[in-house]
């Protein structure tokens, strides 16, 4: 699409696309550009909702039109000419920076731009390999694609969008509205993954919904915690009076009667302004099996959010909070959540890794060909997060039935056994290194049963531990005559 | 229920009701019935809310009241009195066919009316002998029935109504509003099955909930496939914009805002009519464990649709998805779809009902007696229709986490080693036909694993692939400095 | 909190508020009091929507604020003085009960108030010994409590509120609106697990979400089936209709489109008050691995409901049904729900307890450190409530593929061969009591596999009932020509 060099405001920007000189008059057009009219006249027969889509848009108020956003130089890799004008399919977050500057650069320096960069990596060889193959040819993929990464992790991270003649775009690659799509003009990222077109509604936005098309499931349940959430049922309740269409939508001045997704992570409160970059208020990244500080993961990708500290964004959080709670409320929360992810990490988190670390030369190769791989990868991408998301929103039923129960019933009933026969398994090779590797992992699973996070299991409970537990049964059931 | 032997159309259906002549001027009584107002007199304090419903309904209005949906012929093997009046308690498509011709032929020949027809079935063996017993004893089936299909299978599919004394219903068959369902009069379907009454409000058959009662859950989850889509978050988000209550509802013309299960699969768009028969759009049959194009299921019910060939659906289909979406962007997505279907037919579904060919002289008898019954059902029934269903309207979690995910990690680490249990046993057994199965099924699993799709698994994929699988690695890691 | 030991009505427990005695003329306040107008100066800045929360309640109508519920006695033990004024964050039913005397009795009576009761019982043990440990420690707890219990069990049941320090609220129990929540002054509940503060919307308490809070979920998907079910459906289609917002709410006087949650079980009818006991109107208590009448589950926890039949109950309930629903078809609802509870119960529940009964000398010690504890719990905690629930509302996807089939694929594929395994390990033990165990425990499954309900399995089905099952599968067979 066209990108003009020199120029970095909307007015700049617009009047590079050469828009009606003597009628343009200020920022925006003052009136619809005669090739919009002219892609209107045909479209609004041949795909009439898109059209009506963006009648109902901001930008149709701003005379921002079809060929304002889709006008393209032909220079650029994916334009093509359409009834004798040159346009692309694709808007990217460059095209959009014409205008939205500030918000694509927020957007570009957040892990949701990135979210393309795990295609083609080791966690990708789930779709790719196991669950896939290369048998989804294409043209511009003569050596074929995985469809299990083309129609899964693609659509939500974003696909390299391959660009085709004449400006088609492979099948592989495009429709593709994932938020790290990798663009022809190599920009990251597709603010239509959230703005989806034509009618780019903040309203869309700012429901729980729109955040929902990629936070769900098994592995990340955003909002299905948000839904079971007192948040989540206020919203439901009181929807009609969120004011969601409203331009200006700050907490505690515009709505309050609910937070949503977007109140907590990217909207403006009386004190700060809105963002575009989601990780700014966040102080846990809950992604690896252990959770780590949101800056440690930035700085991996090399984010300028690596000089940002967590309890810089934590404080960001809690300035949200502090509409609806007192400072009590806030800090305790805060205390049950960090206390809930410390559960985890020193029960169960840290010590898998450091069994499946030792498990290794044990295992069969490569992974994922033996049940103890998915066990393990479920414990901590599916059940661990569920307890960390779920504790992280107040859903305190999928915190723990979907949660921390599920971790712990996997860890004893499956995880534990299979090591075990990976132990068994060693002894028995009469191979020397193999033995070896099953004497460490011996000696690593009888330490980690024999602490004091799981000796129940041995049925080795500590004396003292079994009299106080005693004792609080007791003082509990004293309450109920 | 009363069904007036030469009457066909509406005008004629009502007057052979005797419905008051003089007052009676077109196609609709043109005040309410005497009979119907006695019903009303007494069930508007025995059942406030029905009386209410009926008064917000389109029948309200046109004067098609109680007694013109109830009335029946003593000859009506479901015919009883009520206060002196012969009527029924069920109104089946037969019934609303008197007026609603149309709409009834149309559902009739779809796969919706034929859904009953798996009672007693094969598939049925689950309900009926696996989760069931016939202690479930009403007075119409002394001999029991299974309480697991009444409450569960018989509440979508449909019960067979059984009549007993004065028109009562037997509690085994009635309240069943399932879509499928047998009635009295030998129908098939159930129009309240999406028109709830009394209201009959088009607006909900027209809320993608309607459609979720029965499409919903591990085997056909569509209601969550579309609430997770963009689909479904446009329609949340716009809800009110959506003109759910017009009585002409033409996308495009009508509304934009959002597709609805409706929309999309039944009905009208600038260029083609609303449609009752579900299957007149869609492209592929996902029931199977191998899917199948449309009209061959169609043949197999002896349904009209036998003669219309999947693409003419995907064309029907097409035109939908073009008030939207333009054509390459319509083609790609298909070529997608398609592309998901094709690796999970060949490299699982294929190749895990090959298995369970020879694996059957090596199982335990009956059916679902052991695990691996479960395990295969389980891998197409459920993950696999997942993965397929949520390709099929761009759910992309659903898709991969509750897909094909599961659908790999069955196959792998729960099928394959209960295939190799069965070949194992079989190999042990003495019995020289069991040593035969066992040395067939080996042979077969032998060649699946060491095939393209699935050598990984022995560690043996093949240099090549391995070599470019690195070079991709590179090249994606090459663009994220 | 402040509790006037002699005042029980609205107007006495405000008049020993001290409030502005002049302007005081009635049952309420005539105007707001000057301390809560304190409150609110500085709070409109400090949590301004927690002020806008209660601005568009009722209590702000009654001029009944901040100091009137907040305000507390030096004697109190969680009171503390803010701003000069001795106050105390948390309002119990006590509290509310100076003015809302009826509906925190009922309240009171319920199963509702007693949820906090499980916590350091038995039941506990998952959350505080297998998925914890005693390592998130606050001040009030030196000793530690568990993060999973924290988070998870006591968000839903009620903590044990700690106070600290000059009002503090321990972190490990507070924030908490656990709907059974042990308050410092001794009350049992949280009137704000369902109102919640600060606007106390009747019309949020009446939407389905609000009991979805901790409704929902792998143990009792309450929600889940009522959005599936006809009810949720037509409560979505026309929650505009529901006239929520409604002081009066009497479902066939005030609104019919559809019955939330609190329509069946709580709100009024034509015929019968609104009720705070969420008890009164079910005939089944579904939370014991085979159900109980609620009248022994309210004797075993001693509240008044002992004395009202399971039969009373029930006929409570088909007063509401019968706003929308005749007599035969209320009855033969009921008739397939107890169908359902039947098969669940002698087909699952009854042989399942007796054979873990006869397992326990061959388990391990303690409970849960092997996999068949986890198994027989999801049977009935899990699945078995699912069939249950799912056939108390309705919802038939629910009710079998989470339900019944779960129940039946679970019991013969992995608790029959668990049990199996126990005998074998006895049998091989050496040790006498073992053997004899396992010979108990052989004898019992032998018993129970060659039952009418299990013999399938075995492939032993009466020869009778074989020909009964062909002649049915060929007359349903016969109508599909």
């Amino acid at each position: 699409m066209l990108r003009p060099k020199t120029a970095h405001t909307a007015i700049a920007g617009l009047l590079t696309l050469g828009l009606a000189a003597p009628a343009f008059a200020g920022s925006f057009p003052a009136k619809l550009s005669k090739k919009s009219k002219e892609c209107i006249d045909c479209h609004k027969e041949k795909s009439p909702s898109i059209v009506e889509h963006w009648g109902s848009s901001k930008h149709y108020r701003a005379n921002v039109a079809c060929y304002e956003c889709h006008s393209a130089s032909p220079r650029d890799v994916d334009a093509f000419t359409h009834f004798g004008e040159t346009i692309a399919v694709i808007v990217s977050p460059k095209d959009c920076g014409r205008c939205h500057e500030h918000e694509v650069e927020e957007f570009t320096n957040s892990h949701h731009a990135k979210a393309g960069r795990i295609m083609g990596s080791l966690d990708n060889v789930l779709a790719e390999v196991v669950e896939g193959n290369r048998n989804f040819k294409t043209p511009g993929f003569p050596m074929g694609n995985s469809a299990a990464a083309v129609n899964g992790c693609w659509q939500c991270h974003g696909s390299q969008v391959k660009v085709l003649k004449e400006g088609k775009l492979d099948p592989a690659t495009w429709p593709n509205t994932g938020v790290g799509r990798i663009n022809p003009d190599g920009s990251e990222g597709s603010c239509s993954a959230c703005h989806t077109r034509h009618a780019f509604s903040a309203a869309q936005a700012r429901n729980p919904e729109n955040c929902g098309r990629c936070h769900m499931g098994p592995d990340h349940p955003q909002i299905e915690i948000y839904n079971e959430s007192k948040h989540g049922i206020a919203f439901r309740a009181h929807k009609d009076k969120m004011n969601l269409d409203s331009p200006k939508w700050v907490v505690g001045e515009d709505y309050n009667a609910a937070p949503t997704c977007a109140t907590c992570h990217m909207s403006a409160t009386p004190n700060q302004p809105v963002t575009h970059d989601v990780g700014l208020r966040i102080s846990w990244n809950n992604r690896p099996p252990v959770s780590v500080r949101p800056e440690v993961s930035d700085a991996k990708l090399g984010l300028p959010g690596a000089n940002i500290k967590w309890n810089v964004r934590r404080d960001k959080m809690k300035d949200v909070c502090s509409n609806c709670h007192n400072t009590n409320f806030i800090d305790n929360w805060y205390t049950q959540y960090d206390g809930l992810l410390d559960l985890y990490h020193e029960k169960f988190a840290k010590p898998g890794l450091a069994l499946m670390a030792l498990a290794k030369p044990l295992k069969r190769r490569p992974s994922f060909s033996e049940k103890i791989d998915f066990t393990w990868f479920e414990l901590w991408h599916h059940e661990g997060r569920r307890a960390r998301h779920g504790a992280s929103m107040m859903g305190p039923d999928i915190t723990h039935w979907h949660g921390t129960y599920e971790v712990a019933r996997n860890f004893y009933s499956e995880f534990v056994p299979e090591i075990e026969e990976l132990i068994h398994r060693g002894e028995k090779s009469g191979d020397a290194t193999k033995v070896e590797a099953a004497k460490r992992l011996k000696a690593k699973l009888d330490e980690i049963l024999n602490s004091p996070n799981h000796r129940w299991f041995l049925n080795k409970m500590d004396p003292n531990e079994e009299k106080f537990r005693k004792a609080r049964q007791k003082e509990f059931k004293g309450r109920y005559k």
